[in-house]
């Protein structure tokens, strides 16, 4: 079953990836790596799910800002390779959560990501993270994703 | 002599490694790297040294946090390699400190754990390192370690 | 034309390449990559452009704070390379940006670096990018930048 019959079964399709905030690029192969820039919760352009979890937001408008921000790593991912069938698998996934001051449950929100990551992906969604509490985020989005994946030489 | 060995003459000895905070994998190898996921100051799964480096904690107390934190990362680097012997060197430390307002010697606390990688590796602890403050983290830790090594074909 | 050059027409020199605030490595080279260590608006070993942009520094100051670590950057790959020759591209450029409660246009800021990378490297200059705030850096810096680049074997 491909990424887009698995992530219609659960009601989602791929936004239209972002275009970089600034000047670079939106992902970057080498040497067997896929390097893709950070990844807000947009949809089809336009930002949502802003401000702090635990504050401006709940726990589950959290979860879903990294389900629309995981969302976009797999459209970028799809783009910069012309598809899935080169994705050895995600290695890394460096998650970033804007919080309120006192708010240290991070890992439950990221966990809506890594899950996403996994029912898309299968086996290739595995991966190390680590989970990160700001104060605030690049155009105070909640979330933001900085993800590095293994690809196979075309 | 084994890295046991030499963390045995520093009167220290490799915890059990963590199990994940959440849906992702504790380490990743891909294409001759291992990429560790974030290591918080956890003695056999229960979390030590809670809270800000300058406010709840002293600068001391930040470095034993940072040495704990770097022995999680070595225990981790032991069971996902079953051993050391694969590891070429760590390559990449990234060090997330909870911080007071206004306190800013991070790389201090850090160095606890930079000097530990490198007591018990030797050559193999050498690292490039960037340093970080956070106002909290997640389940409040003082640390993260975000550490990528350089690993030999099997 | 070399990278000097490039960066003599727009009136730059490249710095002294800091050493490092600790016990670690400037960079370290591991299987076609050079990961470089965190990079701060230094001038030969003095720390310019300390405090957070939008509060003690203004946006023109940060963007001049961030081609000032971008030029550490690459003083550090020349020096880690013995020069720009076996460089292939930058990869990853996390830009950390100390920012006052509120302030959110850190992309607008890291562009000055990634256009400086460009200007210098030109086609090598390209990369992916991750932009975060942070409420302060080690040292007081304004900004840390943390470049991973692709390096072909000598």
């Amino acid at each position: 079953m491909s990424v887009e019959d698995r992530l219609a079964r659960l009601g989602l399709q791929l936004p239209v990836p972002p275009r970089p905030a600034g000047s670079y690029r939106p992902a970057l192969l080498a040497s067997g790596f896929l390097f893709i820039s950070g990844q807000l919760p947009l949809h089809n352009g336009e930002l949502r799910y802003r401000g702090r979890v635990g504050a401006e937001l709940s726990e589950a408008e959290g979860g879903e800002a990294a389900r629309l921000a995981a969302l976009n790593v797999l459209a970028q991912i799809k783009a910069a390779l012309s598809g899935f069938d080169r994705l050895v698998s995600l290695v890394r996934v460096d998650g970033h959560v804007s919080s309120a001051p006192g708010w240290t449950d991070q890992p439950r929100v990221l966990d809506f990501a890594s899950e996403l990551f996994q029912q898309a992906l299968a086996e290739k969604g595995a991966h190390a993270r680590a989970a990160f509490a700001s104060p605030q985020l690049p155009l105070n989005a909640s979330i933001e994703l900085v993800v590095t994946a293994s690809v196979a030489e075309p």
